[in-house]
């Protein structure tokens, strides 16, 4: 997928690019991915498509931007770091889990993320830009705090931090994508609390 | 999605039942889930598309009948039962995971699987039938077997059974769902390493 950047030459076009990524993301909530057409988000955002067209090779790209913008913005309001590193892991892992399973319970979210993600499911194309752009970053973060834990002895010595941290995101992800069990913060608590001290007893000797 | 039963009466309805599961996972490999449609099983499996209304709802229910089949018939030709209880949780859970690797390496599952697991993150009522009829099947397995370890002392006595196989299966889902990186044998012995020694240093306090 080739991507043209949007230009931020003019007051102009920038207006255009926010109407264009909220007629996306309205667009995508109400009549999901398959239905949702370059000409839709043209029509409902009063543009031209060959504006759309100029900017985007095509609508899984103008909805990955919007998703990306609309993820920004949210990042940009939250005056907290993305993952904090007070010393405690513990404590940072479940604040940052809990904050995890607010935004996916956020309908802003749900309708986009949810479309991205479908689609990324079956269209590996597109499930690589996903990873990329959007999820590859967050998952570094998780990198970056785990490594400070195992630099300080509060993560064993021998443990991939990117293995660890799936042990985190990857329970959130299968109850939101496959929707088996509700996302709450006790949920977030118990997650954090069976992957820092294992399902086996303390007592027990490792193997 | 209200479901009626196949008929098993005759030999001919059985043969066309079989026609129809094959031409359904066929074309949903071929052509994906949005452009699979009633009208082209029925002509792929030489039958008429009343045939296929008559026994199933929807295409969805099709496709979710044919899969579970497939999964059905996999299963009765593996000898072992799906989850050991050999004594050793460690070794019962790393043979089960790495069976899990190769199924979702399988071609021959992964792109129905793929339509229907994309389907169930943007359609919450085939979401439901999926859970219900194929994945929370799979997940009791686990149940029993953790349920079984917790009994004798091989897993913590607090530990929620439930919550405690989606450190294993959770990041095997991310992984295949969302293709971040590749599964394999050595990274689904890593997750039940992971999971049942805990993150954290053996020696370091439980808080």
């Amino acid at each position: 997928m080739t991507h043209r950047k949007a230009p931020d030459s003019s007051r102009r076009s920038e207006a255009s690019r926010r109407a264009i990524y909220a007629a996306a993301l309205a667009l995508v909530g109400e009549t999901g991915y398959a239905k949702t057409t370059i000409e839709g988000i043209a029509a409902r955002a009063g543009v031209g498509k060959q504006t759309i067209y100029r900017w985007w090779p095509s609508k899984a790209a103008v909805l990955l931007d919007a998703f990306l913008d609309l993820v920004e913005q949210a990042a940009d309001r939250a005056a907290e770091p993305a993952i904090p590193d007070t010393g405690d892991l513990e404590a940072d892992l479940k604040l940052v889990l809990r904050a995890t399973v607010d935004e996916l319970n956020d309908p802003a979210y749900d309708a986009p993320a949810r479309a991205l993600a479908a689609e990324s499911v079956v269209d590996a194309r597109l499930a690589a830009e996903f990873v990329s752009r959007l999820l590859e970053p967050q998952l570094q973060l998780y990198v970056k705090r785990l490594t400070a834990a195992r630099e300080t002895g509060q993560i064993r010595a021998g443990t991939d931090p990117r293995i660890a941290l799936e042990l985190l995101v990857g329970p959130l992800a299968h109850r939101w994508l496959l929707r088996t069990l509700p996302l709450t913060h006790d949920y977030a608590d118990a997650l954090v609390d069976c992957a820092l001290y294992g399902l086996a007893p303390r007592g027990a000797p490792r193997a």
